[in-house]
């Protein structure tokens, strides 16, 4: 049980469309992969850098979850992700020691399973552990 | 010219000694490097995870960069950084494109030089950009 990777560093951003623009006009970065939320109520556009994926994340209503961040904290910076493995084993450990998970249990999505450490528990910071299958 | 890697995520702590125990203790982090920078009130620690390090940046008194960032935003994700070669490069085509640095020219370190893009600059994002010597 190591951290090998920061896989991921999310932003959040109101309209994605300019944010994108200005990574790939100004530094070069090229977001060319993209997928949608709507049920989470964010879209998403992400570009490889190195062995980590920037993803920038747009709200697409004020009571999504990153709409909430936004209203909250501005747009910016929103969570960094380490891949794992064995994440079951990590989040038993993590419940032993008190850390607070969301949600309870990991999640299952079509390339993995992930769940999140509150910024409570991480000093602000927004954790998300993921798993591949 | 071209980003190759984030080679920094950094976090803003009130404690730096509890954050690094917070990440050795849950997730196995080691942050075995760190550096004093009395100038600037803050104490770093790092550890290196594959490409990227991850910097705890302790502010030592609240007038000081960390410390204003704390009181604004609260702890947690600072800003990342990219490694990029011909810095000076990057500076002449930013400015070009009216984004805003800070400084205005890029500080040498015994490392190499560095420079910011404004958060007002990048949808809420502190950007450092890092050339090595």
């Amino acid at each position: 049980m190591k951290i090998q990777n920061i896989t991921e560093v999310v932003i959040a951003v109101d309209k994605g469309e300019e944010a994108v623009k200005f990574f790939e006009e100004n530094l070069g970065i090229k977001f060319d992969i993209q997928w949608q939320m709507p049920n989470e109520k964010m879209n998403v556009k992400a570009a490889q850098i190195g062995n980590t994926q920037l993803h920038i994340v747009e709200s697409t209503s004020p009571d999504g979850v990153i709409g909430k961040f936004i209203q909250s904290k501005g747009q910016g910076l929103h969570h960094i992700a380490f891949n794992v493995t064995n994440l079951n084993g990590w989040v038993s450990k993590l419940k032993a020691n008190g850390v607070k998970l969301i949600p309870e249990e990991p999640i299952e999505y079509t390339k993995g399973w992930y769940i999140f450490i509150h910024p409570r528990s991480a000093f602000g910071v927004l954790i998300e552990l993921i798993e591949n299958k």
